[in-house]
């Protein structure tokens, strides 16, 4: 088992720098491209089966986004990259699926690599990785199966509503980027309530023993999803301190909300986090209570009745001599006696507030 | 549950940025509207119905305040904004009761939004985002609803007393800030009483199941409340070191004082926390101590008895030959016996301090 | 109860900012001011019963210190802020002892609220405020009541031995919190020798029910002095680095070894704290520990006299046919059985290492 | 054993510094040496016996790559570093194998120290020192033993792909350290398969006494991998800083990947960690829910035959008068009642959920 | 007893800055001073009686080490003081033993007080106090006794082996802090041996109720070696970036090899002090696990012969009218009801995996 699951980073072992190969599990994707390419005055939208037919965007006066998707598609990949003028190495984080949200400034254009989180029909979190190029007059990005986030983005520039058709390249990263954030809060609020179901069971007093169970699946989701977010409280303060003329300053002001709302998801998961161990804390104090209860349970029943028996067993014995079974009233001297005994252990335990 | 938990952010998504949407729950609170004029020879005070009678104070050379109760009253906030001229994403936070604390620096205004706690009658903190506005001469407050802490700043601008009147906005920003700051310092007292409370019960050796959801009630209180409280010193230390020139040089230490406040009470909360960790640790000890002692007294009874059955047991044999039933003092000497073990086993647990 | 606890902030909400409300417990504190007046050459050592007579001071050439003991007295601190061109905050803060050690720096003096730290008979840790304002060639200190860790720098005045008569306000300031910052030294080694006791007690293996208490007890005293302790790191440094002209270079040697001092009380801190941790957790092994050899105990009895109990209970039925009931030696065949299971099971448990 | 254990640092003490001692455990390993010489047009590769064969080298236009082999010796390592001009500190960092990671940077070279971590046959974390010491055209590095990570930089050279062999000595240095990082996440990938294997087996509800054992292995080794990586983030983000004219502008995109691989390592080591702790919990749950079932059933047992025991105990008494032993029905309707009482018993039980 | 533990501080409070009282417990120790005075081409040695022997060293233009033992002869230090011209505050700082590690930059000298760790006969660490006072030609050492880890910087300044004789007073004083920093190692690995036998022990599975006591000491001393080793890391870094004349740039690399040393052994305390915890961690579920087999064990045999023992009590009740007990074969009946029941019981804790 442990075998089969090393098999995903051996890939890379061995080969050149730069070298591109494509670490998710989507290999059957097909490739699937769409445009947009945008100004004020109008829009054109397009799906394309090349990456060839993107490449004449690449001039033109109008701002385009160019969404790819099917990072299987490796030569695609590398002739898009040649077209563009990228980096070797920002091709190889593009395909690497298991890469960590970073940015990367160069020259001409700016590197992206986010993490895209949506829930699947059992409200478990799905992570798909987004990478965005952005240059002076274009977005390019790579994703790796068909389905997003970015409807509204797409709805925004058809309709050509709120500011995004007037705006540059940069508002429209800062857009998409917006909408992989809002997204996060789907995220963040989910965990909220299954945090929030398990406490509510606790304070019913209701203990399952798979409970230990879904705190430690929680906490791994929780950590999964830190692991999406909290890179990006320093890869969005880049962008705002960021000094690049592919910013606008008028754009900055944007950002500056994404990063506060992504500071906000920060304290949200660190809440979360807390709030999770005080819920182990408290299972355990809830189990330990049960245990205590069973053994009051236990322990009174016992304490009782021991004694009592033992009076029966006296009386049990075969000795020749025994006064006590001759008497007229000895039996039922020996029910007073045991009453007496009861009464006695259930005042004791009254006293101790066991019953 | 878990579905309808998730609707509030729901809201946000698919909208664009700069979107005005409520995400509070008083969505039937009529819109209110008080000002405050002011200079140092005198003030007026109005009660006003509708947004656009507020835009006349704009050009005004006094001082005025103008508090907007009802956020739900979107067409109100985007008129205002629009009149003195506020960025849109500052009116979404304004309208966004889950905001963050927050500061924005623009450069006709400051932009601050942070969050009121007080107690309802059952001593539950109940939080209130209020959102700031400081331009040159005046100050914008948005709430929720009516109901505030700035009773006292409404009295010291009728009165005359103090400085206030003498000042510019600046001025009354931090009035306001401070205002909202001392109202902290009776949510931490009455957290301190409430970790008292507890601790003095479990000092009493009281324990009882429900301190476990009690505990974990006061985590949650103490998370909520330092949520609002934290980010305030980061943003009043953004205040003091701003080189705005809204932010006269004779309020910065005025400021500087809400800041050692707010370090104060983040102390404070720092060992809150700590000492519910103590709680929770000291509670559990509590526990185990009890299940000892239910277990001591299972014990001292179990071995005290079971013997001595035993051996009223082997005289209740039914054999042919057993010499010691007819003995003439047989039983007697059983009897000693059982006294005899009786005796060691007390002395033991004796011993042992068990007993 | 938690009621009444409120009340000591209730004080101050309401109030304008610079409103002087005395928050401590000392309101029949007579007013008792003492000045020192001194120079290489002598010395004047006076004790005066009202504010007034300090006001001369002022602008003599000489060094003065001047000790204003009952904080209660408000008018008496207004005027001698207003004597000596102090903030309005400044004497809020004089005033209100749940302040946390602070400096402000002004122009003409610098700020200091510390805490002294002195035991009571049953070594239960007192916290007193002491405020300190320095100007260019005075010195005033404000305590709630009599009594202090000073007398050493009296004597040192008086006496003219060690350096503090040749030398400024600085060097004076530095006297006085120094002796603040040594006494914490015999809190500190109380603190210790607390832990260690604890530590002792449970080395020789006696647990009390009552040690969870202690251990709670010392780790709020912890706390609280924590809490004194900690903000002087930044305060001293702060004097250290401070481009103030009122610090003499040549005092600046000293402010580091007082600010070395504090940290190495810092450090102490953390390791109590994390000592006090071990005790807790050393605790609650021994607990567990308890219960295993109370467990074992009664298992021990109850698993070696069961079985036999049975056997008993066998040949206690009064079957018609029973052969073994009749054989001639049955009854001591029965009980060599019984001797061997009991034997056996001794072994087992010798085996366990229970026994 | 303590005793023989001490033994490696002893042989440091009360030698001068810059005294050569091999403080690893590989005595008898071969000094072996190879060499690559490599330029745009072609390359040599050669094995060599003695160090003497490298020191052509030096002077070569060519980037030449020695690689040393066997730390054990310690003249051949005294005799290269005198031919290249390393400071005799970098000597003694070179044969000291439980050296920290480390960078040095000098005028005409670089020092770096790394860990080269490989799994042998049973999974178990290989640890060994890798030393680099790279000038303007060449680069030294020195292992323990044979075998190694570097295959695929070697085959690289070889076949002239990528690169490699049209850049300079900063990329071959870069493409040795890439070669080890990358082997890091061979190691992190193993200790994420070992959690979850855990994590499963508990899942199962299996529990093994031994698996407190396991979980602190995992830990150790986790501890031993953390303290090769996580030097490494400082060491590399002083390369990418350095402003040494060793390292080529050019190059630094590359380290600045090899940086991002780190900070993704060093991530994962942290989630691990967590995710240790997790489990720990979780093991003691079970234990715990274990120790409650175990109580519950004996508490089942205990109480529902105790009682009854006692009442049969009670019509095994020898009294003269016991009227309901002559009763016709007398037994049967002991046996009555004590069904009834096992009934009730059980409802009780059920009503508890415990059965 | 807490009582006199507080002693030592005491003896400070009430004293001027400056006044030089011994706290250690060495006060029989007699003065004992030795001169080392060497330059490239050879050195003297002597021991010396009185302070004033070592004055005439001062203005010599070779290098001078004078070693001062006995900080109990305040009078001497004092003196030795004057002639160097020493801060009043760091004569102070030499003779108090509970200082903690420090450096003192002052224009003509550089002072430096480190903790001197050695083991004694059982294994206990020693902690001794020395400081250094570097000035341009000479390095001064005070030690509270006789008995130190120079020997080797002894050995070498009369061998002349090495580059010591070479080199300045800095390099003498890297040299004795390298002798220090030295045994620090063994310390860590004896600490390491400590842990490894707690963690052999447990893996054995065998548990003592010491271990507890064990592990807490184990803590303790960890603390002691941490505080003295952690305040090195901001020395060593400050002498490395001190701009004094007094460090040559030739020497600056030594004492960053220093650096590096007490960084690898601060991650070394670091290691060991998460493994402590995890040790107690593990102590705590292997007592739970042994209770857990107690318990089963308890209720195995408890569960198994309570039921048998009812049955064995029904027959043996005394009613006139029991069928049952006249059946021919009634006893053998019984005999298999009870085998029966004892088998479905051991299948049953078969089933559970208890047996």
């Amino acid at each position: 088992m442990g075998k089969k699951r090393t098999a995903k980073y051996k890939k890379h072992i061995g080969k050149a720098p730069g070298t591109l190969i494509y670490t998710g599990e989507k290999n059957s994707q097909q490739l699937f491209i769409e445009s947009f390419d945008y100004n004020p005055d109008g829009f054109t939208e397009k799906e394309l089966k090349n990456i060839e037919d993107v490449f004449g965007y690449k001039t033109s006066e109008s701002i385009t986004w160019i969404n790819i998707n099917g990072l299987n598609h490796i030569e695609a990949i590398e002739s898009a990259g040649a077209h563009y003028g990228l980096h070797p190495l920002i091709l190889e984080d593009i395909v690497n699926t298991s890469q960590r949200p970073k940015i990367d400034e160069y020259e001409d254009y700016l590197f992206l690599s986010l993490k895209m989180l949506h829930l699947d029909a059992n409200e478990n979190v799905i992570i798909e990785q987004v990478s965005f190029v952005m240059g002076d007059r274009y977005v390019l990005t790579f994703q790796e199966a068909e389905g997003d986030v970015f409807d509204n983005v797409r709805e925004r520039i058809r309709s050509g509503k709120g500011r995004i058709r007037g705006m540059g390249a940069d508002y429209l990263l800062y857009a998409l980027v917006d909408a992989i954030v809002d997204h996060y809060y789907v995220i963040s609020e989910m965990l909220g309530n299954k945090i929030e179901d398990i406490e509510d069971t606790l304070f019913e007093g209701n203990v399952e023993d798979s409970m230990s169970i879904q705190i430690l699946m929680l906490k791994k989701e929780l950590l999964k999803v830190r692991r999406a977010i909290f890179p990006l409280r320093e890869i969005i303060s880049r962008i705002e301190k960021s000094e690049s003329t592919l910013i606008d300053k008028k754009s900055i002001q944007f950002y500056r909300d994404v990063y506060d709302h992504v500071i906000q998801l920060s304290d949200n998961i660190d809440i979360f986090r807390e709030m999770i161990w005080s819920l182990m804390d408290m299972y355990m104090t809830t189990i330990s209570n049960r245990m205590n209860e069973v053994m009051k349970v236990l322990t009174i029943i016992a304490t009782i009745f021991i004694p009592l028996t033992f009076i029966a067993g006296i009386y049990g014995m075969n000795f020749d001599h025994m006064p006590e079974l001759h008497l007229k009233y000895g039996y039922y001297i020996v029910w007073i006696v045991m009453v007496a005994v009861f009464i006695a252990m259930v005042v004791y335990f009254k006293r101790k507030k066991w019953l």
